[in-house]
């Protein structure tokens, strides 16, 4: 009998706000299977690496760091036999996921390429998108607000678009998108209702009103949120990070 | 000093998607509070009552069950001078969230009336909306894919013209709405990408292709997820629950 292959959400980076359930799996994990960059190393690792016992088996998936973050495929093609062979063996993979596995995650790679041969279990975690909220300190959306993700590198008229049609917004991979963001929010009068943040719930995260946000660029995991329905709701004047 | 207000997001249902700070957090709490029905059991407290504490005090929020789930302002009003009163007191007091406190959560009633007096910590959750996916068996959203979650109440236009401009939807709170968005869907072309979760990750739980649900009515507690972007993503052509 094949192995089941796990996706495991770790959520945003604080190894505590992994879940009872990802911890359980990964503590009694025999493989596990992470993205990493060329050098330096696995952010996802990194939050399991506390929960990981003694003398797991480690298949890293090495994705080399380009602007389009969008990796070439024949990695996961290389990656998904070699976890095709632990599954065939009768062996679990547990593969380690930064935030949530099906939202914005890459390991939807493996699973295209391995869903219809093995039995996938996605075990989900806690979004960068409710970790933000929770350190920018403003609810995200409520009652019958509509709520829409943007990728930041859309072009501005498709963001704007995007932005007018709901009450809730958050901006994922600001990046070098940054000023062009910036200047859009201002140019639609929504600078004063826009928070920043990045590496949320990280010791190095960064919390600041987007207005107040001094610097031109930003990591790749970092998020502007907007609220603009009809909620009282303000961000705080400062905030102490 | 006055003592901390926590929101704990205890995510979807099964309690080993709880994170382990919420579980630390709940297991040394003197005071709980949570949200619960006139007749019946909480929701929130079942879902964090094997992390409970003995002889903890509760502080249940009783909000009467209504068609709109919206409650009346003054049942919160109460609440949150009975929880001023023991944060005055120098306790803390952890609030117990379905979900993620900032996600659409009744816990804002409380952050709107305490956050200018007092210390407000919230600890994000797993969301439904990554729980049901994880329960369709496909992935949410990917790479520049805009995503948007509507409510289940709003206007069939509204609804239309959101889905319209996203790649991947979510629609939250079907209930009652479930055979007008079956055919808002239908008639958008869109039933065979739709997929049905109740009550994710709950032993109760049911999961569908909208296609194939029989039953005209669903639960407060339902989702319809969508997805209609570039990726080739299909879902399961069945369920085993």
């Amino acid at each position: 009998m094949s192995g089941i292959l796990y996706g495991i959400g770790l959520g945003p980076g604080d190894p505590e706000l992994m879940t009872l359930k990802a911890h359980r799996l990964i503590s009694s994990a025999k493989v596990i299977a992470y993205p990493a960059p060329d050098s330096g190393e696995s952010f996802a690792r990194s939050i399991a690496a506390s929960a990981l016992p003694d003398g797991v088996r480690e298949i890293p998936i090495i994705v080399p760091m380009r602007v389009d973050r969008f990796p070439a495929q024949e990695i996961y093609d290389r990656a998904a036999v070699e976890i095709a062979e632990v599954l065939a063996s009768g062996q679990d993979v547990v593969t380690l996921c930064e935030g949530d596995p099906f939202f914005y995650g890459s390991f939807m790679y493996l699973f295209e390429r391995l869903s219809d041969r093995f039995r996938i279990e996605v075990v989900p975690g806690v979004t960068s998108l409710t970790a933000c909220a929770a350190q920018l300190r403003r609810p995200l959306t409520s009652r019958n607000d509509v709520m829409t993700v943007i990728p930041g590198p859309l072009s501005d008229d498709d963001i704007r678009s995007k932005i007018e049609a709901a009450q809730a917004v958050a901006i994922m991979k600001v990046g070098r998108h940054l000023p062009r963001l910036k200047a859009l929010l201002a140019g639609m009068g929504l600078l004063e209702k826009a928070g920043y943040v990045e590496r949320a719930s990280l010791p190095e995260q960064k919390v600041h009103r987007l207005i107040d946000l001094e610097t031109e660029t930003a990591p790749y995991f970092s998020m502007i949120l907007i609220y603009k329905g009809e909620e009282a709701w303000t961000l705080p004047l400062s905030y102490s990070s």
